[in-house]
C-alpha cells in the first residue's frame, strides 16, 4: 500500500482527526448542577463584569481556531471549505500534539475579504488566538493586518510568518556553519505569494540588507508591472540595486536562496553562479526547486527542504504550537516582531553549537522540548 | 462551601470544561506523512471530488457547533458571547457525554439577525449540525426558520424544540397516568418566548386541538396589542375559542398548564379551577411557578419541574444528544417534525407502562440507554 493509499485508508478508520472531550465529568446530579445550570451561571456572571477573568474560567485560555476558507491548501490550491477539512483537522491534530494547545478547524463557506474579516471577527470572543491557514495570496495580508488591527487576541497567518520564522532559525544557524554575516548577504527569494513576502519581510527585520524577491517573471522590481498591492509595497524595501532580468541574474553572487515556488527551477549552473558556501533552501513541496544531491554537486553548501527523507527540513511545526502555546499562556494581545525573532532565535538554538554542520541546522520536530522553548522566547517578550 | 462557591472554584480549576484531543497519533515521521502532508491531500481530493465523502472522512460526521450570541442565557439575560462561554461549554460537555457527540461552542459577538445568519451559513462546512442556543425571542425563530431554509445539515434551536420534545414527553405520559385523550384537554401555555412557541407547535402537531398561550398580560389572542410577529402567527392556531383575561381565567377548566415564564405566578386557587387531575409542568428555573407540594396540596395530580431535586424532572437532555446523534448518524439534512415527535415518544417509552405514576412520567437523565433509543427513533425517521 502506498503512503497515500494508507493516508485515505487511516482518515475513513479515524473518521475525524479531532475529538472534544469533557474535562469536567457529569455522572450525578451533582456533576449536572456545578458543570451546567444552576453552577455555571457563576462563572458567566463573573466574566460578565470582567471580561479577561475568561482565561481563567473558560477555553478561551487554551483554544486557537484555525481559520481556512480553502482557498490555497497545500499543493492542492483552491479547493474549498469542505475539502480543505482534513488538513485543518491535522493542524489541530499538531498543535495539541506538539504544543499542547487545543484547536478547532474553522472551515470559511466564502472567499470574499470583508466577509471572511467579518465573519472572525464575530468568531473571536471564544478564542485565545486566531490561526489563519491556506488563504490565498494578496487576500491573506489583508484579512491579517486588518484583524490584527481591531482583534485583541493574536492572529497569525501560519502560512506567511510560521514559514518566515523556521526559515530564518535555519539561515540564522546556516550563517554560523558557513562563518558569513548577514550584513554582507545577498539572498534571493523566490515566489512572491504569502510565504516570500513574509520571510522577505522577516529577514529584513532581523536585519539582512540585500534581499531581491523574483516571481515566476524574474526578479521583482520597481518597473515590474502586474503586481499586486503587497509586492509593489515590497519593492520599496528590497533589491536596493534595483537589479533586473530572471532568476538567474539574481542568483549571481548571491548568498542564499530561498524557494518557496515551483519544482525544479534551479539549475545547477545558476547554483554555480552563487557566491562560494552557498546556502539554498528549496522549499517547494513535494518536490524541490533543486534536489539537495544536484545542488550540493554544483557547490551549494548548506540545503534544506521541506522534506522529511532529507537533512535540514524546514518545518512549520517547530514553530507554530510553541508561538501560540506561549502567546496564550501570556495572554497575549498579538504575536509581534520581536517575538518572531525570538521564537526564531530559540528554534535555531535548540541546535548545539558544536552540533551544528551542513547537514545539522534545524531542532529535531519530534523533540518535545521544541515547542517549551519558542514558547518561552516568544513569552519572554509579551 | 454551596454550590455556586464550589463551581466558581471547579471552572477555574478546569480552565475550560472541553479541550480538543487528537484520534490519529504523531509520533514518528510516517505518522505525520499520514495526518498531515503529504497524506492528507488524499481525503482533500476525494472530498472535493464528492462533498458528501466529509461524512466519511472528516469530523463533520460526529460534530455540532453550539452556537450563541449570549443575548439569551438561562436565568442571566444578555450577557453576551464571551459571558456565555460556560454555557455553551457545559452544553458541549453533555453533547459527548450523554450523546457521545463532538461538540465545539461558538459564541457569535453580534447580535443582528442578518449576520448571524451570514455568519453560521458561512461556518456550516466543518459541522454535521447547528445547535441554536440561548439567543433571544423572536430573532431566534427567524434566524432557525432561514438558517433550515438554506443549510443542508440539521438546525436545531434547544431552547425551542428540545424543551418542547421534552414537555410533550412528558404529556404524553402523564396522559396516561390520568388517563385523559389529547383531544380532550385544554391546554394553557404561560410565556410566549421561544420555549412557549415551540412547545405550542410541538403539542398542536402532535394532535392537541385547544392550546391557550399567555404571556405577562395574560390570554394571547388576535386582539392582543404588542404581539411579536411569531407571537401574532400563533394566535392563527391557538385559543380557539377566542378566550380573554389573564392566566387565572384561561386555567379555568384546563387540563395542562405548561409554564416557562416566571417564579411563584400559579397560585393555589388557579390550581383548584382546573378540571380533575390537572397536569403541570412549572418548569421556571430555579424557581417554579408553582411549588410541586402547593400545587399537589391544591389539587394538581402530575407535577413535573425543571429541578433536579423534585419528581418528574423535565429536562433538554434527554433529547438533543440523542436528536443529534441519530441526525448526525444518518446524515440527515433536518431535524423534521416527525423526527420531533418520534423522539418524545421514544423519551416517553423510556418509562415502562407498569412503572408510570404520578411522581414517575420522565426517564432518569442518567440513563445511558435514553441517547441510543432517541437516537434509533430519530434515524428511523430520515
Amino acid at each position: 500500500m502506498t503512503i497515500n493509499e494508507k493516508a485515505l485508508k487511516l482518515h475513513e478508520e479515524w473518521n475525524g482527526k479531532i475529538e472534544t472531550v469533557a474535562k469536567s465529568p457529569v455522572k450525578s446530579r451533582e456533576d449536572l448542577s456545578l458543570a451546567y445550570t444552576p453552577g455555571v451561571a457563576e462563572p458567566c456572571k463573573v466574566i460578565a463584569e470582567h471580561p479577561e477573568e475568561a482565561y481563567r474560567y473558560t477555553s478561551k485560555a487554551n483554544t486557537v481556531a484555525v481559520i481556512s476558507d480553502g482557498s490555497a491548501v497545500l499543493g492542492l490550491g483552491n479547493i474549498g471549505p469542505l475539502a480543505a477539512m482534513p488538513v485543518m483537522e491535522g493542524k489541530a491534530v499538531l498543535f495539541k500534539e506538539f504544543g499542547g494547545v487545543n484547536a478547532v478547524p474553522i472551515c470559511l463557506d466564502t472567499q470574499d475579504t470583508e466577509e471572511i474579516i467579518k465573519t472572525v471577527t464575530y468568531l473571536a470572543p471564544a478564542y485565545g488566538g486566531i490561526n489563519l491557514e491556506d488563504i490565498s495570496a494578496p487576500r491573506c495580508f489583508e484579512i491579517e493586518e486588518r484583524l490584527k488591527a481591531t482583534l485583541d487576541i493574536p492572529v497569525f497567518h501560519d502560512d506567511q510568518h510560521g514559514t518566515a520564522i523556521v526559515v530564518l532559525a535555519g539561515i540564522i544557524n546556516a550563517l554560523k556553519v558557513v562563518n558569513k554575516k548577514k550584513e554582507d548577504c545577498k539572498v534571493v527569494i523566490n515566489g512572491a505569494g504569502s510565504a516570500g513576502v513574509a520571510i522577505t519581510k522577516l529577514l529584513l527585520t532581523y536585519g539582512f540588507t540585500n534581499v531581491i524577491m523574483c516571481d515566476k517573471t524574474g526578479i521583482v522590481s520597481k518597473s515590474t508591472e502586474g503586481l499586486n498591492w503587497m509586492q509593489q509595497k515590497m519593492t520599496e524595501v528590497t533589491n536596493p540595486n534595483n537589479e533586473t532580468g530572471l532568476l538567474a541574474d539574481a542568483l549571481k553572487g548571491a548568498d542564499i536562496f530561498v524557494g518557496v515556488s515551483a519544482p525544479n527551477i534551479v539549475t545547477p549552473q545558476m547554483v554555480a553562479s552563487m557566491n562560494q558556501d552557498s546556502i539554498l533552501f528549496a522549499m517547494a513541496n513535494p518536490v524541490p526547486e533543486i534536489m539537495p544531491d544536484v545542488a550540493k554537486a554544483a557547490g551549494a553548501r548548506v540545503v534544506g527542504t521541506g522534506r522529511s527523507d532529507f537533512p535540514n527540513q524546514v518545518n512549520n511545526v517547530v514553530a507554530f504550537p510553541g508561538i501560540f502555546k506561549g502567546a496564550l499562556e501570556g495572554h497575549a494581545k498579538q504575536i509581534t516582531e520581536e517575538m518572531k525573532l525570538a521564537a526564531a532565535n530559540a528554534i535555531a538554538g535548540l541546535v548545539k553549537e558544536e552540533d551544528l554542520s551542513d547537514e545539522n541546522i534545524m531542532p529535531e520536530a519530534f523533540n518535545p522540548e521544541v515547542a517549551k522553548v519558542v514558547a518561552e522566547a516568544v513569552k519572554s517578550h509579551i
